[in-house]
């Protein structure tokens, strides 16, 4: 089993885990189909709501295909680069279809399921990216799966009551970077009831951040004053939130999952 | 280091990822503090979004903020007799003070803003599920989470951009259940593009789970002719989830997350 070489190094879990990088340089080199279906079959054990398995993972290996997809995640080069794409997806296209063999009639076409589908589908991205972390891959989540949907629904031929929800590029790591920087535990971390942060909370949390070279350089290459001017102006503008927010309510109207008006108990 | 003793015996992460089982049983005995501490540390090393952490995490000791927090998820035994409840919540609010002091307007009061802070909060709480059960420890997902959220939000005193999404109850095993079912991989795995379903492949890829005695009995005892009627009938009914589908849309939009109408560019 040459699959259980890779992870002896891996001496414990939790280390492994406090060394996570996002590795987004893959050598030209697929990933066997054996460790793909181990990485998957991982993932679908997670813990899932109901056990109902409320997701769907679309395997993109093909070139083209590869290249169709990645302008729905504005040409970042890992989807062409990565040998592998994994498109999770909450879906309860496949639980509606059983219901409707099984004559039961579903009721899972309002913003709840869409919730409850999309956990179960993060869930299991997660558990695929630590499993393929232990035998030695890297991997790299593409956030802009919910900006772009409905073009990534089209190309991937989703059914309605399938939304796709995040992505994973997958691949051997070429390229060895550093850790970057986590805000504090205690920042993170409220005991028993959240306690609002005071301005001053907020300077001292943010700190390291802030004074890291390669932070400050960040925001002078992009020609403003503070860090966080970079996420606001350039990054992650409101005009982007507010038009992919708009673009993907209508995607969850298009696909099902908007329908909590019509109730008639 | 007596963290470590514990692990020995996980000789391969993906080993581990595979014989998950849910725990819903602990032991009287509280998880050390060294740790919740350690399980935590690896959850906020997890993916997160341009690394803004878009998530707080609650951690619940206390009896009897057990004992308020319980009605929300239905009175499940767990979350009272668990030691460790850790609500996992999408957070823009600490991000959008760090914002505000920097001299930065912060964009992120829409629905895209919630999906994408959502997304952060469980892959952290899957990190920190395969974290604890590393060390041995036995975890259980509350879906129920999403259903109460205004209530949670009370007792947990959250503040507008903090919404609860995900919740763990943690704790030494006292059980130790079988593995349940699962589809075949290849029911949840599609290769390039989504291949929809037959009535044919839906009855053969749910036969295993009709036929298990436990899920025949399951059926039985709700006397459902159909198990997918427990789901649909009993423990998903659509009433319910259009009920809790509009309560959560009327959080977001207390929380701040639904402003998309309003941009003005």
């Amino acid at each position: 089993m040459v699959f259980y070489l890779c992870t002896e190094k891996i001496k414990n879990m939790v280390e492994q885990l406090l060394a996570h990088r996002t590795i987004r340089k893959y050598k030209i080199q697929p990933v066997e189909e054996e460790f793909l279906e181990k990485i998957l079959q991982a993932g679908c054990r997670s813990a899932t709501t109901g056990n109902m398995q409320l997701y769907s993972i679309i395997v993109t290996t093909d070139e083209e295909n590869k290249k169709r997809l990645a302008p729905c995640h504005f040409n970042q080069p890992m989807v062409v680069n990565a040998p592998l794409v994994l498109t999770f997806c909450a879906d309860f296209n496949r639980f509606n279809k059983w219901c409707r063999v099984s004559e039961a009639e579903p009721g899972y076409d309002n913003f709840l399921s869409f919730v409850t589908a999309s956990i179960d589908a993060v869930i299991v991205a997660q558990t695929v990216t630590i499993a393929a972390e232990s035998l030695g891959l890297g991997v790299c989540y593409l956030g802009t799966t919910t900006y772009m949907a409905s073009r990534i629904i089209d190309i991937l031929k989703l059914p309605k009551g399938v939304v796709p929800v995040t992505t994973l590029t997958i691949g051997w790591p070429d390229e060895d970077p550093e850790q970057v920087d986590r805000l504090p535990l205690k920042g993170i971390v409220h005991k028993e009831f959240y306690a609002d942060y005071t301005e001053g909370d907020i300077a001292s949390m943010y700190q390291e951040k802030e004074n890291r070279p390669e932070n400050r350089k960040f925001a002078e290459e992009n020609n403003k004053k503070t860090l966080a001017q970079v996420f606001t102006d350039i990054r992650y503008k409101k005009s982007d939130n507010v038009l992919f927010s708009n673009m993907l309510l209508e995607v969850l109207k298009d696909q099902g999952y908007m329908n909590q008006e019509s109730i008639i108990e």
